[in-house]
């Protein structure tokens, strides 16, 4: 199939990812964890986010976002996130299902939560009529392809740490965020406070694969038996762990996603300059939404798949990965520019 | 590392799975079940296994039994299994976490369930205080390393229709059992009265995934959102449905296991000559149980390592997989020859 | 204590029911339903509320509303209420956590849904991604003390049943609003298209209890297993299904009700009159809202306890009971005056 | 109704405790707990079992046990309990449902767990696919109607603590069992080590309620939130809390209990007299088991409710209540006798 702009998820893999998997395949490993493969990761990701993490591999990012969410919480808590969060609109309730927790929405011009907004819900503590509010999880690269700076995660940590409350990252393109800033993922994270991060693989060109990191260990003591309950323990271990062991390798995640990010930046720069088209997001991430007229989504889509974000709004959503090329975006955008015409 | 008998999850992969997923890592697909291969595949199942079914795949076996479960039960269900069941003794409790059902346990002798202890557990219909039974699942093959014969499944049905229940079959190793049986699945699933089958292919040369099988698809309409709360849903589908294609090709998933049985009854051969070992079980699939020597266990373990099953019996447990080769099992069974001697 | 407005739980019992309780008291009786009391009390709901629904006792207002709600949801789904809404605000996310649905809220003007609002929940049907949502709840009375008019209860259920949606009722303050409409309780429920209510015995006089009621009893053909399971089947049945015999017996429950709403717009008349005194809520059922000046709250408080609703606004909730009595309106307005003046 | 032997719970109510329940309906009350009522209660139970313990009221024993084991159980945890036990047989699967805890069962000979059985399912611990063993949950009376001793109990808690597990005690007729031992109830509660205790109040004379004891309070920190969420946070709680003061008011409780004791001994002693009779547990508490002529069960039953507890041997309960009189015996071991002879 064409490579197109409905989701880094329509991707491939990475080759390096690929010929990972063909090397782990020899011979027999020990399974669920235990394998070389799998310390050497985690060696690996305490080099990239600190020496005094613990990090579990999943299958994918709703197991990330709920094992780390679960680790946390007990059922009369709240999850504080953004109404357009993907815990909360795009993964079926798992949150509610599993945890037994509320999750409360705060409305966000850009994909990211403010602290004034998340007050609204920080009521009711020792009530025990009220569900009390215990984590804060935002997205970063957020679901509307913007990023966080530094400062205004800590911000939000700060008001989580001051109230008692955790911080989750759904860092399904954390990769994409951190080519954007140009710093080290710690500089976004641990350093300003995050205590969960859902560490994305799959978008990012591996086959399958996510990690959850806990920057306070303490935290993640029953996750193991958590991880196994929820269904998220891989027997052959060794081949998530060998994806990310290629990904982390010489910053290939960072340059992977880097090149979505400068994709998706040429889409909308070329598409801004069709006529009837508004690019209604800041491109940081590999996200572009745009204002389309209305009766070239169709035609449009018919050729290069992609998803209409908001119905009455005649928006929709483009995304580039890994593998996108210049001539992808060029063949599109003339398209877009005749069927505009 | 060596190839050992610990389990037939640390083996690696078929060389024919990786060249699928290499092949399908080209180009973008949708995602979510809505690409070609998955398309491919559940054709293949049909054939494989009869026209009218349904076909879910999902990451791993305690998420393709806990899928099934769930699908047809409410939380005042009870799941009825051998003692020795993988979705009760390993799976860390995810029935109970996610149905909310009791699992009530059967005694075996080797790990089949025969319907006369069934019936302990048939009673209490109607009553509100009583849970209600509504499933009775079974291991094909066993957890034993035994195979249930079509008639012994019928039987099971035939006890579970009879009073309004469903039959599910953990098949992880559903391979095996069809080798051993030298019969179509069809002839002991669909034939036989099972309403929902785990259909394995972790253990049997693929890298990650398992199918969950619907003989009745109207069991299966909410599945799809139960899916993906569940955390089974992967995004970039096509790769579990590339390997499962490469798997049924040929029989290949049939020739596997049917390699790994005989390895498993070459192994079982050799070493109930060496003085002291006692095969525990009859080998019809592809695990070998023993009584051996309390003192070799140890430095057998340190040169291959395996599982003790039974640490007051002494018993162990020897899995074969798809990639043992004779060479292995002389080797092993030279070593346990020399410590026993 | 005296009698002040926090709330009609912290009222006492009608005599009435007092002597129920005596006079069942006596003798053995069957439990858990099988009694004669609770078969007459069957036949009197039939006869209040139609022929063809089925009715179970429970415990309390949140054990009702979430009896309801689970006899008819699956974990996937959602079920939509005001923000509001005492399932959504005040019982400790009870229904996230038994059900496992999401709650999706609404906002409100003066605690009734609106169609029109509801309306941006009704999406993502079909789509596994999305909680589909199943269950519009209101509450009659609101939680602001208002009453919908039987044409608003329709519009609500014409909506939801045309998305595949069942309505339920929260009627804590069922009586309170049937009062209020003088109309038979069907006239609101049953006959607009309700199908599942929460009928309030606690608040209006009973010492515990509370009744569930399906207009569709096939819908509530797993009820008695959940209720057991839920921890809401009493075992002396009798003494909740003779209260409530009691209660609707000569139309006590209307009267009773009937009189705390008279005390409740008694109240408002008068303290309306205190100068910077707002009564915030049409006075409709037997709740009070008024925003009074900050500085009087704390020493009216110590006087007679009531609850802030708006700490920001200094709006505060007065609640009238079938006990309260002309004289304790005109000493609390009084003191309000004084201490106003 | 006649009084029969169907169950503690087809009892009435104690004359003091309707006294209390008329005296406590009058005037206003703060709800939800924080009435005096609740408060004298929480001093008395201080004095009955220690200084140091947290009491929660709740409506019944499902929810009691259920309160107490969620407090101190995470999703993976497991529940010991005898095969005969009240939270696996006759709650349907609340515990399951709601704590998301496997329930693993062990054989009594007459409802007593002892240490040697419970033993085989302390095993997996530190394993992620098992379930870990956490709380031990014994019935003080059993359901057969045994009474442990304070040694036994104390083994077992040695046990439990061992394995840093906890003890959580069915009280629902820890009556009976003091008034048996004729010990106060911290000798075989607190002082044996036990951990929780479900507190009954139900069964011994009261119209609804039960208590939940934390012999160490850091272990119920969040069950405030879970008694709400759980459906068993009663409004108007001077109710509950008025009709325990009443029942522990000079030893009423011991009294009420003792004679329902005497009662089944006395209907043991004349039952066993009766050719083809045999009791088949020792009389402790309040219950009585025996094998009875098959063909008089019926004819029997229809004057005179009760359970036939184990169908295939013939086997029935008798249960004799605080209300039970010399007089229901002699008729009823007389008409026994009658259609025995």
């Amino acid at each position: 199939m064409n490579r197109g702009f409905a989701s880094d998820n329509c991707s491939g893999a990475l080759p390096e990812v690929l010929e990972a998997i063909r090397a782990a395949a020899r011979g027999h490993h020990p399974s669920y964890g235990e394998d070389d493969y799998s310390r050497r990761l985690a060696e690996a990701f305490r080099q990239l986010l600190g020496p005094d993490i613990a990090t579990f591999l999943v299958y994918n990012g709703t197991g990330a976002n709920l094992l780390g969410i679960s680790a946390v919480t007990r059922p009369h808590h709240a999850v504080i996130c953004a109404e357009t969060a993907h815990l909360h609109v795009d993964e079926c309730g798992a949150v509610e299902k599993f945890t037994g927790c509320k999750v409360l929405t705060v409305p966000t011009f850009n994909g990211k939560l403010e602290p004034g907004f998340i007050r609204n819900h920080l009521r009711g503590f020792g009530d025990p009529h009220r569900v009390q509010p215990r984590v804060i999880s935002i997205s970063q690269a957020s679901e509307l392809g913007t990023v966080y700076t530094p400062d205004e995660i800590k911000d939000i940590c700060d008001l989580a740490h001051d109230h008692g409350m955790l911080v989750h990252v759904d860092g399904a393109r954390v990769a994409n965020a951190a080519a954007h800033l140009g710093l080290p993922p710690a500089a976004f994270t641990r350093d300003a406070g995050v205590d969960i991060l859902s560490f994305g693989g799959t978008k990012n060109g591996m086959i399958f694969g996510e990690a959850v990191v806990f920057f306070n260990p303490s935290l993640a003591r029953e996750v193991e038996y958590t991880r196994k309950q929820m269904t998220q323990l891989h027997s052959k271990s060794r081949f998530i762990a060998a994806q990310f062991l290629a990904l982390l390798e010489d910053d290939l995640w960072l340059r992977a996603a880097g090149h979505a990010n400068d994709m998706a930046r040429l889409l909308a720069r070329e598409a801004m300059q069709v006529p009837g088209v508004t690019i209604t997001q800041e491109v940081q991430a590999n996200e572009v939404f745009a204002i389309i007229p209305r009766e070239i989504i169709e035609p449009l889509r018919r050729d290069c798949f992609f998803h209409v974000w908001d119905e009455d709004a005649g928006e929709v959503r483009w995304v580039c990965s890994f593998d996108t090329t210049e001539e992808d975006i060029f063949d599109f955008t003339a398209l877009l520019r005749s069927l505009a015409g």
